[in-house]
């Protein structure tokens, strides 16, 4: 089957129908229209499989996560997504796969309400990139620059569960976890690393309250430091406040579940950074929604210093070289 | 070196100045404005090693050709460049390799004026997917669908160069080349299959005149077929009026130098159709560019069928199946 037929067979038929797309795929790109007053937000990322995820993940979860993680992107922008392009890179055409693939696709095609408005295929190693485009009014757009000192610093959902997760699907579970792990944990966590939520609601709430936000893809540690980094700021963070979802909680102990809460990836949920002014306007903003949102510290004028603390005394992790850059 | 400075030492520098990016390199994503009564076009290309390019192939000529050739995408719509996205997937950081590409890429970034608004560089396989966007005004993006039984058939430029480059870049001239290859026309030929140019001018300049657009990607008995099986129409080519390059005609026999135009891919040319009564348009409006356009048939409402005459006569390629599908 040549490339044409595979993305026409396997890709169009359930691309979506936004009526912002006037050509979708099919042709030599795609065009669409931006509602007036709003600014065109873009985001790519690349998912190789041994790197990004396991050679053994289900094609569902795969194409999930794919799509997922530049949702996050957009989330993290304030932004709502509209279209996405994909370019698979695969060793065969394996139609099963490409079946449960594109299946994960459409899923989330169909729980966004965003189009597949074009990409390409190509025989080679497993890999996906996925361009995600979408708006926000303008000027209204959350950077990583616009923090300020004295900020609190805020996070969405759970920390670390993804890390753990990952533990869980490499099999090394025997390293890490001292305690009996249930199924439902185990199910919770191992949905946490394959099936992340981009946390896009928070997202457009978060646009004239949050003075800067970014999604937690590589860890807390290293996330945080590109906001004070770009912000020119400082932070303090307390790691008892550290949101940590029982299953992680019921499963390690407790310097265990902190390392996965600051330094594992994956968990692609919103840090932001709130003015003291806006602290009021930003719970009652986020009432109505049912999205936890947990204050763990605050930005200080100490550039590029970020200082863990827990219960106010200076808190020595064992993984070097995350409390400085 | 770490993914994140690979983007920022090598990519953010040069990447681009246009006022229309609110927010380009280093946040979660980009932010760019569109004109007023301007569509937004999209497309995605990958571009793999030993598949799109040779594994030797130059890093300027394969950054070059990743953006050409997504550019060629957006000048078959009709659309002006704007910005481009970069996924970079390679074995390891190689610092020459990378400076070489960077350079071919901002080379693409100022002839083009257009900018590099983010992208992701992952370890992996030697692969490079751009996404390009351009904008296009309402209504008048060219398609593959809008050809009319009756158009005229035109091409821009030569026919088959890249494809007698590729045999020359491979070593594979012997059974191919019965006359001396000069220095002369080896570069050319190279130059035409490394270095192809988009015809983002002749693009534009067919709005409101073209019924539909295509660049030829794949070759042009392939490509033609994608406009007749959207346009349902059938098309009548007269070989002898295919554009070829001196050092196409100088370098193979006549058979083959008219293979290589039917079947090999990479020209990146425009195939476009035109009615009868916007053909003196046509040659008013491309009067003033320095870009060669030939008409090479036209086509009928025979559906699905394609006709290949010499001289008035049938022809019969000795490539098989490619009459008709």
């Amino acid at each position: 089957m040549k490339e044409f037929n595979l993305i026409e067979h396997f890709f169009k038929q359930k691309s979506g129908t936004r009526k912002d797309v006037v050509i979708g795929i099919g042709d030599d790109a795609a065009v669409t229209h931006i509602p007036q007053g709003q600014a065109l937000v873009t985001t790519t990322d690349t998912l190789l499989s041994g790197v990004h995820f396991l050679p053994n993940a289900s094609p569902h979860s795969i194409a999930q996560k794919a799509v997922a993680v530049n949702l996050s992107d957009l989330a993290a922008m304030g932004a709502e997504p509209a279209w996405i392009s994909l370019s698979l890179s695969a060793p065969d055409v394996d139609e099963e796969w490409l079946t449960e693939f594109s299946r994960g696709l459409q899923d989330q095609i169909e729980y966004y309400s965003i189009q597949l408005i074009g990409g390409d295929t190509v025989q080679g190693p497993l890999a996906i990139t996925i361009t995600a485009q979408g708006f926000v009014p303008y000027e209204q757009a959350i950077t990583r620059s616009g923090a300020k000192p004295g900020d609190l610093v805020y996070v969405t959902g759970t920390l670390g569960d993804a890390g753990l997760g990952l533990a869980i699907a490499k099999n090394e579970v025997d390293q890490v976890i001292e305690k009996p792990l249930s199924q439902v944990n185990r199910d919770f966590l191992l949905k946490r690393l394959n099936y992340p939520t981009p946390r896009l609601l928070t997202g457009t709430q978060l646009r004239r309250i949050a003075n800067s936000c970014i999604d937690l893809s590589d860890g807390l540690i290293s996330d945080i430091k590109h906001i004070l980094k770009m912000s020119a700021c400082g932070a303090t963070l307390d790691l008892e406040k550290l949101p940590l979802s029982q299953a992680l909680v019921n499963s390690v102990d407790e310097e265990t579940a902190l390392k996965y809460a600051l330094s594992a990836g994956d968990d692609y949920e919103l840090l932001f950074t709130v003015s003291e002014e806006q602290k009021g306007n930003l719970e009652t903003t986020l009432a109505s929604a049912n999205i936890q949102v947990t204050c763990i510290g605050h930005l200080n004028g100490n550039v590029g210093n970020l200082e863990l603390k827990k219960n106010n005394l200076p808190y020595q992790n064992n993984v070097q070289g995350y409390q400085h850059f």
